[in-house]
């Protein structure tokens, strides 16, 4: 016993250890694939843009562009739309059920994550406005549960390890440790990845555990560290903490009386935020009705990276915002400018996002035209939010905060000719925060993301402004709309549980909340009833009360005494632990916890098993295989406190007895989702939503 | 009901705001105090030293440097010893109970504050080997309690606002705030401060609090900002985030081939802090025997300040370890150093302890000689081991940094000579790591500490090593003994729960863990009896379980149907909420929720209630205060479940119910801490302790 809990506990170090590595590698490959794809286009196009901007074949590279984007995106959305669909998006929004207790299929298989990372490689390549974080956090969550079980689905393959570990609970423990490892290696922020991983998944505050997560992230911003680092030929540098680097802020300061501007940025970021959630959700719904099919995906993603070129070339064309080279700029272009002068339209289209926003967060004042800034908010605003929902693995942080930081430079840019007197900070530090609000407008995290972003920084005195900011652009895009990955969870009728019970909902009890005609097996129990149960389409609960003399009177369901799973009671039929008169003492049990564990999670279909007449008319002894003493709740218990046992403990039943310990009904997460506080058209209450029961 | 919530969510985030400023402007206060203090302390003794160091005369500053400093220690221990001695050492284990649930008398009054406030101020300022950091997480926990209650009892006002927060529940919430900005402001660590309340406190991780939590870290870290740029005539530059800073470790980098001289100081660590530990351990149980008189404390106190200046003056005096002065340096000292020229060993003792730390971590290669580093090292390890535990406030922080930090150069001095082809970092990153192991191998904490370390030097590649140093020396420490503040904890025989049930226990059940024969009242029940039992000294639980048809067996005490809390009773007996012939239906309470929270949480004696004979006689109607559907749990229930249980919902009694809803026992927070993991002399097992039930 001893022995196995030392060796579980350094098992699960050596898997985080593994998740971290592992999360890295993935990162540092698609970052270097994707310079080196995006390096090998900007070449290619720019070569041609110099040699035919002054005659009249400058559709050349304009086509050549096109068609580069075109085949890039479509690669990535035919292996989307082929290969994986769940692959398509951020990823994050699927993360997010996971973590909260909420299965999504093929969510964490391999298959999954090899069309995530290429996928992402081609879309962020072909110039879409994605960015490549989110991704990342899925793919570490995808590697942290193929790690912890041992084994594939994909490509059915079992290593026989880790076995101890095939339980949801653990599993969960695990996926959280990558989504961690995941953000850690996107932002560089280990710490930011920890709390990621509490605000989305965790309920209770476990030490071991965040201590682990950490550990996670940490070996995963090192290994991506020490991977690019050797990648630049700077072996032993270490100074690429992530895959979204911000460059240095350490020397950029604001002054405490610029606060005020910084809050209206908050409050516009969540305007903007809503604006794009409210668009977005209208797509989104349009694609549901419409764009289903595969080849339609495909197409739509065609579409878009047409029209996104499209834009980019017509803007970099018709603009004549010149600026003297001050700086070694990656993909400069001249254009029609003089020489040494670049076109700063062409610094923010023809580049990867990432180094836009770089541009934008440390180009010195002056180093763009109002007219420049307004076009390119304004196209790629809309441009992120037609993109978002694409069949393409995409990121969203990366646009929003290349939105943000365009009307954050914006103002900043401005603002020397509103308070022409007073000294003010570079109009970088407002593109950061603009940046921050628009980012927090759309997301509408709190915690994880002012973290994320401090780090990504490294500079703790942007911490309050960014924290006011985060609350002021949540509060409020709230009055307007969810966040969007909530939109796209909602969309998908997912029984999310919130963090806190609905308000005004402490008079609802138990018995209301609870489903009511419970199905309960008696201890000794028919195989053919159970098999019934099992099959009955209707029935569609994953554990069940096990009761003593169970009077059928339609109020109570006998006296209770533990609960049992389907999947337990599926191993039991599979595995024939049954006999005609079965002896209640017989100390040997024919099945052990590794029977469980092998067919954990993928247990076999209820109607395949092969169980006959005569079978059917054996009997089980569940008392041996129940949980004897699950938590369970009164009849009087109030909504609010079976929401604290759900969240604090995880459950995902809780079974209602009264006063004499029998039972009367069970509630599960889906009894609980359909609370939910709504403040539609200024009246206030609980509304009862309608949840698809799949 | 709608109003009232949002009122009291903003009424959250106005006293979290208050908190973090209020916090702020203490950590201001102590700072400019002891800055004040040490300045002229330093600049007397410096000044008599130069003019008398070449007579014999050499004893003039001596003595007058002893005399200051003895009068400063001896200030801040009459403080302690006559004020409040709750205010002696660093509060931290005194906070860790408060979040734990456990409650230490005094410990978040406003005398405590002053005393605490003032007296490390004097500490700090009389050169013992203290920190002010420690007593900071004291100082923003007692403003936290009194803040939001909106009272102080030391004041015996009540400013009637708040009210509605007056409950454990609530008030220990903000207090994990205000410890949270304890640390935000000693570090300049929000996130760290986050992370050490959550650590130390919560069980349940909630969004919302944390989120406060994280904005009253925000706020004291900003406001500490604001004030000391003030006070230091930059007012607009924010370059103050903590009061202890490491200064500018940006460009410091460390090689990856490092790392195993890393971990090797790791293991140091915990070696070193085990033996300070143990040191300290028997040195607080000789304590506890023999100087416990006020009047002893404050000359042990004494004895040790004039220790303190004998063992300073003497390495100054004695040393020939003379440095080129290079940079601007605070209280440099010539000694017997040519013209041009400092005493190095003098830049360590003859300054603050913080100041010290920083010149450790960035003074340049070589401005240590290794016998200068060795004695300071062995010196200050002995020092801070007999100053901590003295009846005077102090952090332990500082001086456990400025130990390892010692040692950790001296590693770094001497790297050069053991591998001399190597490129190697600084010998002030190596002071930084050593810092970090001595300071983890003494206090044991993990999660916190490495974000806090981070946080201080902005550096997050020096994480990954941060964080395998802190793993390490928390193993290897504790194979020899606990962190210092439990050992502080264990002293005093406090039932703290630990984060995790015992391993091995899971075939205790709740039979075997519950308290016995238990105290139920009926659902209506005669004053008389309720008066008998709250007087009986051996009834010592606050909370009883209220029964109905109980039959007296002396095994199961009746059939179970709600809780009611001592205070309750309390509340009920002093507003004589009874009759003689109690009406059921009576919808008229004569006492309200405001009844129960204006006497919290002192309530009055129950020997002191006057209840006459014929009171005695009439009946109260339980039903209609007390808890109908507490949390129960099963006698089959494992003790891991049990613990989860608590930990998660921060329970402090359990009822436990056999099948038919009868009571058998109840458990409590000492029933579970009994039950301790031991290890003791090769045996494993599970021990049970004896606890004092006072």
């Amino acid at each position: 016993r001893r022995v196995g809990h030392a060796r579980k506990g350094l098992a699960r170090w050596v898997i985080m250890f593994l998740i971290g590595t592992l999360t890295a590698m993935v990162a540092a490959t698609i970052d270097i694939l994707i310079s080196l794809l995006a390096g090998w286009k900007y070449g290619v196009v720019s070569a041609y843009l110099v040699t035919h901007i002054d005659g009249t074949n400058i559709l050349v590279p304009f086509i050549i562009w096109l068609g580069i984007d075109v085949l890039f995106v479509s690669i990535a959305a035919v292996m989307v739309a082929y290969g994986e669909p769940v692959a398509a998006g951020s990823g994050i929004p699927q993360i997010k059920c996971y973590l909260n207790g909420v299965k999504v299929p093929h969510v964490v298989r391999i298959r999954t994550l090899i069309c995530k990372m290429f996928g992402v490689t081609f879309a962020v390549a072909g110039g879409l406005s994605v960015g490549k974080e989110g991704p990342m956090i899925h793919s570490g969550s995808v590697i942290a549960a193929g790690v912890s079980q041992g084994r594939s689905t994909t490509f059915k393959r079992d290593f026989k390890v880790f076995r101890y570990f095939r339980s949801d609970h653990e599993k969960r423990d695990f996926v959280s440790g990558g989504a961690a490892a995941g953000v850690a290696a996107a932002f560089g922020a280990p710490v930011g990845g920890v709390l990621f991983a509490l605000e989305e998944g965790a309920s209770f505050w476990n030490q071991s555990l965040t201590w682990r997560i950490f550990f996670a992230s940490m070996i995963s911003t090192f290994t991506l560290n020490v991977l690019l680092s050797f990648w630049q030929g700077k072996p032993w540098n270490l100074s690429n903490p992530g895959l979204i680097n911000f460059g240095p802020f350490e020397g950029l300061m604001y002054f405490s009386y610029e606060i005020p501007v910084f809050l209206l940025m908050g409050v516009l970021g969540g305007l903007f935020g809503a604006i794009f959630n409210s668009i977005n959700y209208r797509l989104s719904i349009f694609r549901l009705k419409y764009v289903y099919s595969r080849y339609s995906c495909v197409i739509e993603a065609m579409i878009v990276a047409l029209v996104t070129v499209t834009i980019s070339f017509l803007c970099i064309y018709l603009s004549d915002d010149c600026r003297p080279i001050t700086r070694d700029m990656k993909n400069s272009l001249q254009m029609f400018c003089n020489d040494g002068e670049y076109s700063s339209s062409a610094s923010l289209f023809f580049n990867t996002p990432e180094e836009s926003v770089k541009s934008l967060f440390h180009d010195m004042q002056g180093s763009y035209s109002v007219t420049t800034l307004t076009v390119f908010c304004i196209c790629y605003f809309l441009l992120a939010c037609w993109t978002y929902g694409l069949s393409v693995p995409s990121g969203l942080f990366i646009p929003s905060l290349l939105t943000g930081a365009a009307w954050g430079r914006l103002i900043g840019t401005a603002m020397p000719y509103i308070f022409p007197e007073a000294t003010l900070s570079s109009p970088g530090i407002y593109a950061f925060f603009g940046a921050a609000a628009q980012l927090g407008g759309i997301v509408r995290m709190t915690i994880s993301l002012t973290v994320i972003l401090m780090e990504a920084t490294s500079n703790i005195t942007l911490g309050l402004p960014l924290m006011l900011i985060m609350v002021l652009a949540k509060w409020v895009g709230d009055i307007f709309n969810h966040g969007l990955y909530d939109i796209h969870i909602e969309l998908q009728s997912v029984p999310l549980l919130n963090w806190d019970p609905p308000p005004m909902s402490t008079t609802i009890r138990a018995m209301e909340v609870m489903a009511h005609p419970v199905t309960t097996f008696n201890m000794v129990e028919r195989v053919g009833r159970i098999l019934e149960v099992l099959k009955d389409p209707r029935v569609n609960h994953n554990g069940f009360p096990v009761v003593d003399s169970y009077v059928p009177n339609g109020l109570t369901f006998g006296i209770f005494r533990g609960t049992i799973l389907r999947s337990q009671l599926i191993v039991l039929l599979k595995n024939k632990v049954f006999s005609v008169w079965p002896n209640l003492y017989d100390p040997h049990v024919p099945v052990g916890i590794e029977d469980f564990r092998d067919d954990y999670p993928r247990y076999p279909d209820i109607n395949k098993l092969e169980i006959s007449e005569l079978e059917k008319d054996c009997m089980i002894d569940l008392r041996q295989f129940m949980n004897p003493s699950p938590y369970t709740v009164s009849k009087e218990a109030s909504l609010p406190r079976i929401f604290r046992l759900f969240r604090a403990l995880g459950l995902r039943h809780l079974v209602v007895i009264d006063d004499s310990n029998r039972v009367i009904g069970i509630v599960t997460r889906k009894d609980l989702a359909r609370y939910r506080f709504c403040t539609k058209n200024g009246k206030v209450g609980i509304e009862e939503l309608h949840i698809s029961y799949t």
